[in-house]
């Protein structure tokens, strides 16, 4: 790997994340006026040392908010250690939110939740800028290959996501690292960064760095050079899918019961692609859920490949309650159907 | 790994192969008239297996064609065994084609223009079926991800490229394996296929297998998955950057040097992802090479961040020859300066 690839220009690594940073600023939050999500960790720590004087030549400021999720012993010496390095940078103020994690889907999800909650009620009027890196998205990519479910799932995230901004996805975790040494800040380092049982952590650990010795190096950078390619894809083929679906719908509009229907001679003419992320939009319109690429096709071959068929059994009824993707005289509709077997069919 | 993941369903295995080359035969080639490209490898064993009995039901037939590329000893006795399973399955002819390797861009390239070359003479009217799974299409995804070009690299092989059918994309390569165990098939094993030092074999033996694990099973069809999702998308853009080039070459055409110009302010008011496939496009037209994403960027910033800058240098010239892709009047074009310094710019 060479010098520029590891993040190991000649010039300082701190240099280089106040540009990444001075870009964003510039695109989304002129008045230089935002909040930095900081756990301690290395990422966060560098993008706060590199916003305060980025933000405070555009005559705002950084507010740190760390969030301690109250999972580990010590964690809330951990966030008060991370908000005393804070305010050693300068922000003007640095909060610790202290959650409480729980909830359905696991444990991770449930943090996750916990922590956006609270940096959204917290924010104010500000963009929350997090610290993701080029490192980050490239294992992002990787876990959204796993889903399997096409530009949606490896597109990766985002640089900007109101209210949430993403500054150093252009940015190596190496940099960040650098630059922590350079600044003389000591990084706390999660245990959790270095446990196999996370996917993310072998992502990191074991399968980028074999893919970049089989692909000869670059694989990270590839990773979210596609990512970045795929989400300009994906707003292309969305917009058009909002205008198909207002298209659809038109005509027919919500039927006695409230559902809106689509044509589906409309819909017919268009390109699978298109078609498919107007059927997926509708679908979550109307509250269906447990929609799997499989179960999509069947909805979409109602109009691609329409040979008469019954309809197709998806999520989202509740305790009871049947719903069903079907076609009726041209036109796609979801019934909903009490007191027959509850939920979606298996396929 | 489950059964039916591993390709070990109760169904005989050659079923499974027979009822992909079904749907293949119906979609493209309803009269049964094929040519099967045969390394003597287990897939492509596999495949003639099943399209001898699919094809003859159709009332055609299946011809074999065998590419001894002559690049280790003993080529032609392997490719003349091939042959003789051929004509044991059942083709109607068994072909073995001896090509010269040669050329530039390494041995690999040579030896796939040279395959493709010697094919396409000898089908006839007839599709070239070739015996990729979906392994082969996961490691393809891979390799794309390793050049970071976006849907386009990592859209994986198509299931029909005139004249060129590819049935077993949904097939696992296990599948294959246990067709020619039931059939009594003994497949050639190339050394080549074992040989750490093609980039290929390191995803199939090292990548993949980690990946497995690391996601949990599935890795292999989420690739195959996302290749066919992206694939659509990309037919989709493709077909709204056929027309937005149509649309922006209007009005001016090509000027007096025959150079076709087109008009910024159409282009400018597109979705980046289906203008830089317009670029892309009309640049190749144009005779542009060494398009990397970098300077299509700069070049789409001609358009979508036009401050008047300068022109971009790309390939394509020649020796002696600069080519530029340039903003003029409002309009893009390509200059060729002769007595310039070759080639493009190193960015």
């Amino acid at each position: 790997m060479d010098r520029a690839r590891a993040g190991l220009t000649d010039e300082p690594a701190l240099l280089q994340i106040r540009r990444a940073v001075r870009r964003w600023l510039r695109g989304h939050a002129p008045g230089g006026r935002v909040c930095v999500a900081l756990s301690g960790g290395a990422d966060s720590l560098a993008l706060a040392a590199a916003a305060v004087p980025e933000c405070t030549r555009r005559g705002g400021g950084v507010i740190a908010l760390i969030v301690d999720h109250r999972l580990q012993s010590g964690s809330a010496a951990v966030a008060e250690r991370a908000a005393g390095q804070a305010r050693a940078l300068g922000c003007t103020e640095a909060r610790v939110l202290a959650v409480d994690v729980a909830g359905s889907g696991g444990m991770e999800a449930a943090a996750r939740a916990a922590r956006y909650d609270a940096l959204g009620a917290a924010r104010g009027e500000r963009p929350v800028l997090f610290a993701h890196t080029l490192d980050d998205q490239a294992e992002t990519v990787l876990l959204g290959l796993g889903r399997g479910s096409g530009a949606r799932s490896i597109r990766g995230m985002d640089a900007w996501s109101d209210p949430w901004g993403r500054p150093l996805l252009g940015v190596r975790r190496s940099a960040t690292r650098t630059a922590c040494i350079e600044s003389g800040l000591a990084p706390h380092e999660d245990p959790h960064n270095a446990d196999p049982r996370f996917t993310r952590v072998r992502l990191r650990s074991e399968v980028l760095p074999l893919l970049e010795d089989v692909l000869g190096g670059g694989a990270a950078e590839s990773l979210a050079r596609t990512a970045a390619q795929l989400r300009e894809d994906d707003a292309a083929l969305a917009v058009l899918a909002d205008a198909l679906l207002a298209r659809a719908a038109a005509d027919g509009g919500a039927d006695v019961r409230g559902v809106t229907t689509l044509d589906a001679r409309v819909l017919e003419t268009e390109a699978a692609a298109v078609r498919r992320r107007t059927l997926r939009r509708w679908l979550h319109g109307e509250g269906v859920t447990g929609l799997t690429d499989a179960r999509l096709r069947r909805i979409d071959a109602l109009v691609g490949d329409w040979r008469g068929q019954g309809g197709v059994a998806v999520g989202g009824g509740g305790p009871g309650v049947r719903v069903v993707a079907m076609r009726q005289h041209d036109r796609l509709t979801v019934m909903r159907e009490a007191g027959a077997p509850t939920g979606a069919d298996p396929k």
